[in-house]
Order: structure tokens, then sequence, then C-alpha cells
């Protein structure tokens, strides 16, 4: 009985927006960011120092990808943030019924048999369109963002699990939100986890 | 409206029993096999011929995959009938309310809106067990076709269409078999379809 659903995604997509709407649906509990809040409170250390710790080290290893014979492990912050992460989410699940979005919580969760994983993507025309209405910016700077994003996205992901980010077999459903909408995502999401 | 669903898929998912028993459920007609015998007869070619010249196109490319400097262009034959087999699906599509298996129909289908693009995979226990009874082999034989069938997909694939194999942005769901079970799979299906 899946109870749990995980929600990773490209920028852009709507699987954010989908997360939230399935969750309401199925009467779940979601988190994201509150997720970020609880845990530094747990680690007696502000939101911003975590975000900035983790910024940092996104940015480094980007840095580290152009100039790979560059090295030092002068990580340790980070690796410990990302590790309290991972318990956090580990031990949110254990209640189950709820929606977590980011946060790798694909990966932490990958051993946990209640947990749906699910990945959102779309046609870059829909997510620029997308992010020009919800950020109201340019086409261009739509374009950049998402760029940005899925590499920062990637790069933490990859760094943190060793795995290739957005690799089918990771989930259980890949799901593209521009070709029949956003509401047939939240309707699929709640009659895989009612029937 | 969408009528048309494509089938792609990894060896061993089960993703064309879900094909047949999506089409038979939504009353649509059901291509693989029967396909190849119709291009066949237009083409006043057996299909033994197709078959083998398509045979030796993929182990020419395999081979030219780890010689990369021997060239020569001496697939003339294999090119003719894909692009037969390319206007023949797209002939077929025209009609509607239809299930196409295999033959790259994602890729001629690509400009078609009423066309649902599907793509099929299964963690790999899954597909062995799957392959060893409906197929009466050892574990070892089963790991060895899943890997000669996929590799020979993907190679065919990506020298006909250009695009990448079994990349996410060509398919409008990535469906995971193995975690829900095929039934699961196709009821998702007749419901994207239907509502």
């Amino acid at each position: 009985m899946k109870n749990i659903i995980t929600i990773s995604r490209e920028y852009g997509s709507g699987g954010y927006e989908i997360g939230q709407r399935a969750a309401e649906a199925l009467g779940f509990k979601f988190y994201d960011k509150e997720l970020i809040a609880q845990i530094a409170e747990k680690l007696l250390v502000s939101e911003a120092y975590m975000r900035s710790t983790e910024d940092k080290l996104i940015r480094r290893n980007i840095f580290r990808e152009v100039f790979p014979t560059l090295s030092g492990n002068d990580n340790a912050d980070a690796d410990f943030i990302f590790a309290q992460q991972g318990k956090f989410i580990v031990d949110l699940a254990e209640k189950g019924n709820c929606v977590i979005a980011g946060r790798r919580a694909d990966y932490y969760l990958r051993d946990n048999p209640n947990a749906l994983h699910l990945f959102f993507y779309a046609d870059m025309d829909f997510k620029i369109e997308r992010i020009c209405r919800t950020e109201n910016c340019s086409e261009e700077e739509a374009a950049r963002k998402i760029s940005d994003m899925d590499k920062r996205r990637k790069t933490s992901y990859e760094y943190v699990t060793g795995r290739k980010w957005a690799d089918r077999h990771n989930y259980d459903r890949m799901i593209c939100t521009s070709s029949l909408g956003l509401q047939k995502c939240v309707d699929e999401i709640v009659n895989l986890i009612k029937e």
C-alpha cells in the first residue's frame, strides 16, 4: 500500500503544484521548504545558513566540473547537512500519508516499499511560458533560470546520491506535464494511490 | 483527443502485453508484427528478407561502434525499408483508434497531436523472472537476451531517428511496470485515453 509520494521534477514543469494538489485531494501532508525549516531547527542553525552552505557546495562542484584537477575536501559542512536531511526524511516517512517535494527524497526512501517515486518533466515551451507567468520575467530569463536550476539540482543530486539525475530506473512513473495538462496528472496520481 | 497509442519498451518489461490488453479494453486495433507483414506485402518482398536486412544493419552498426574509423554507405536497402515502415505507420495512424508496439512509431508520429507516446521499463529482477517464465530459459540466458535486445533496439532506433533511445522528452509517460503491476498500467492507460 503506497502512502508516501516523492516528487522530483524539471524546473518549470509544474511538478510542485501537482504534488500540492494531489496531497490536498488525498488528504496527505505536503512537505517542501517547511521540511528544510524543521531540519534547520533540529540542527540549531538558521535556514539561511543551510541554504548558503548548499549554494556554496553547488557552485564549487560546477567549478570542479570545469577544472577537474582542483581538489580538496572542504565539503564537510554540506555533507553533514545532507546527511541530516536524509535522516529527517526517513523519519518523516515513518508516519506515511505524505507528499515530499524535492530534497532527493526518492533517494533516501529508495528502499521504502510504501513510497511512490514520481518525476515530472515538460516541453521547453511549456516550461518557459509557465516561468514567465509565475515569475513575471522575459522568455530569455525563464530559459536561463530553467537551465541554471536543473543544473543545480542535477549537481547536488548526483553529489549526494551517486546516482544519475532523472534516471528512469529510480522512479515508478515519469510524467510529462505538458502533454495532457496538470489536472490529468493529479487525477492519475490519486488513482495510483487510491485503487 | 488522443486515440493512437505508441508503445516503446525495455525487453521483458511487459509493455507489449500491456499494449495488447489496453487495446482490448479500449476497443482499439493492435499492431506489431502484423504491421511488418503488411509492409512487406506492400514492398513485395518477404518478411524474412526485411528481417535479415535489418539484422545485418544492426550488426554492422554495433561493429562500427567498436571500430568507428570504418565507414562506407551500404545501408541503402535498410534505409529504404525503414522509410517504408515510417510511411506505413503514418498512414495507419490516419485511421486512429489503434495501439502500435515498437517499430519506432513514437518517432514517425512525433507530430501527430492524437498520439500518446508511452515507454515501459522495469527492475532487472522483474524482467529476468518474466523472460525465464515466458521463454523457458535460465536466468543467465534471460539476462543476456535483455541486454542484447535492448542494445539492438537502441542501435536501430538511434540510427533511424537521430534521437536518443529512451529519452523522456520523446514520451508522454514513462511507466515502471514492476512497481505496481501490469494491470495497474492497463487501467492507467485506459483512464488517460478515456477521460
